[in-house]
């Protein structure tokens, strides 16, 4: 038997939350129903529900950063038992079988994978979200949350922790590493705090020197304004491997030059406009032009149990979403760039109009 | 006392070879004096010859992969005796002192480097290459050639071999991987050679279906025509490497395309334009774009010995400079991707006009 539960939804481009009833399905036999406790509020969010990448299923209730407990699980679910501290981050399904699903990359399924929300599932069905009282997910892509990460901080390690975390240790952050990270927001903050603890020496970029003394304590070494040309050049050839967590269209050259020989400039953001780089720029170097998407199942897990042992977690400001309103505020927050870190909606304030 | 030598030289931009002598500096306490035996015609001697780079320095006399024996050594030299089988590569000098020249990268030396020729050495001297019958070079910068490789067959690995090593040894050619070699010229017959050897499933990629068999027969398992485009898309997706060697601008798109996951696009040429790319075409798949130029001198001495263990080399044809317009039309021959597949200069027959 299906179950009802409270979610926040927009009914078309750009309109603004409502309290919904959804259904969720019935468990299946590998399936845990989980109690959302908190869902972080990701870029990518606002992107779907305001249709800005175009093919946003209407309506839609979007959150892939969820941390809850197990309400229930499927008769065969071996991994989970009720009251499991859990979470699910951008997806929910996977072919198992292709190439990328068996190396553990199930991000880039051939099948494709299933997102956790806008996205058709297998059965059919469109996928919604962590903005909402109870999902119902596979047990293979169910995370555990480790004991001594709060549910709230941890929600948004799901998406924010793990797309920082993998280009991180791909790239080879570590001790005697520089490490950049460009842009001090929501995916930025994290990617300092897991560079600093994986003894990399980490570098801040942004803007202004506004999120200077917020970079440090974060972990950072240092900050530079990117306004400040001086300082740009004095940087010049200084860092290993440059996170780039800014969505705007930035001069990929400019940072570029700030790569050693044989550094990474690493865009996890999605800019609209094509990179242009000119070939003298890459070759002369060996310098790497990447991007990176997420992680896997098994690297998440990874991910969050890093955290743990490091005593990390995403910075969060919890929001009441008794005024669904407020969630549409908090949107124009992000989008300004205003919060630090990263917003989670506290799910337990979702309820139905009286 | 300078020593004077044979050497094929042009006077200006685009102009004829002529045969001059050219002097060659006294032996200082590490040098060693070369009899070249071959000088392999690498495109970018064109390319500098017909100044199509900018900066040539005329008169000028090119060549960057070269081969013979040890004719003299200076009082302190401990590594290299008279008779020894050497060669040089691009590089004749490196500061040994900054970060990239500690790590074994001295084509990356901020002084900078100094390349073989066309470029100012530490003592203000221009530098002169290998189309002559004597380089001076300090022990540092000079290889050993194994035996069992011919120094006509050794001469164009100093460039071509090292240039294609290098980046498939640094993205992971091995058993298991399946690589493309995109051009099947001077480098790219070189890069199928290597790879094959390192136990890669490699397949080549040119215009025409012209060098299938040729490939095949230098270690590819098969060929693919870019120009068909149903073949194209039936390899989508299949690259874990893709070595591209062609210098002429290509879609760039369409190289990501046919990578794997996590696979590199890596260039080994220098085209005109910008490569232009779309953000989600590297994001979705973690895909690399990066160049890669030559190699560092232990990596190129390790590339040496394992031709020799693999029992490869460069496929040759020896020209005979008796007559300096041979080389002219060589050049034109090169540049119309008529050789199969490096030409080498027997330099035993530079000879002064009478």
């Amino acid at each position: 038997m299906p179950t009802t539960t409270s979610a926040l939804s927009v009914p078309s481009a750009g309109a603004p939350f409502e309290v919904v009833q959804l259904e969720r399905r019935d468990l299946r036999d590998d399936d845990v129903r989980i109690d959302v406790a908190f869902a972080g509020i990701c870029h990518s969010d606002i992107h779907t529900v305001r249709d800005e990448w175009g093919a946003a299923h209407y309506p839609i209730v979007t959150g892939h950063e969820i941390a809850g407990t197990v309400a229930a699980v499927g008769d065969a679910v071996t991994r989970y038992k009720v009251g499991d501290r859990v979470g699910v981050g951008c997806l929910v399904d996977s072919c198992t079988e292709c190439e990328a699903c068996k190396n553990g990359q199930e991000q880039f399924c051939t099948k494709p994978s299933v997102g956790t929300y806008n996205s058709k599932g297998y059965d059919g069905q469109w996928t919604d979200g962590g903005y909402s009282q109870q999902i119902v997910v596979t047990e293979r892509m169910v995370l555990r949350i480790p004991d001594g990460i709060g549910l709230d901080e941890a929600a948004p390690l799901l998406c924010a922790g793990i797309t920082t975390y993998s280009p991180l240790k791909r790239w080879g952050a570590g001790p005697g590493k520089k490490v950049a990270v460009v842009g001090v927001g929501g995916l930025g903050h994290m990617g300092v705090k897991i560079a600093a603890a994986m003894d990399a020496d980490v570098t801040t970029l942004s803007r202004s020197m506004d999120k200077a003394d917020d970079a440090v304590a974060l972990g950072a070494s240092r900050h530079i304004a990117t306004s400040d040309a001086e300082a740009m050049k004095a940087a010049r050839g200084s860092f290993d491997i440059i996170v780039n967590t800014v969505s705007a269209d930035l001069d990929t050259e400019a940072y570029l030059r700030l790569l050693k020989p044989f550094g990474a400039l690493v865009n996890v953001g999605l800019p609209t406009n094509p990179y242009s780089v000119r070939p003298f720029n890459l070759i002369g170097g060996n310098k790497v032009l990447t991007g990176s998407q997420i992680g896997g199942i098994a690297e998440t897990q990874e991910m969050l149990d890093f955290c743990a042992e490091h005593g990390i977690a995403a910075t969060v400001e919890t929001l009441d979403a008794s005024d669904p309103a407020t969630i549409d505020a908090a949107y124009d927050k992000v989008v300004a760039g205003g919060v630090r870190y990263r917003y989670v909606i506290d799910t337990s304030t979702i309820t139905p109009s009286a």
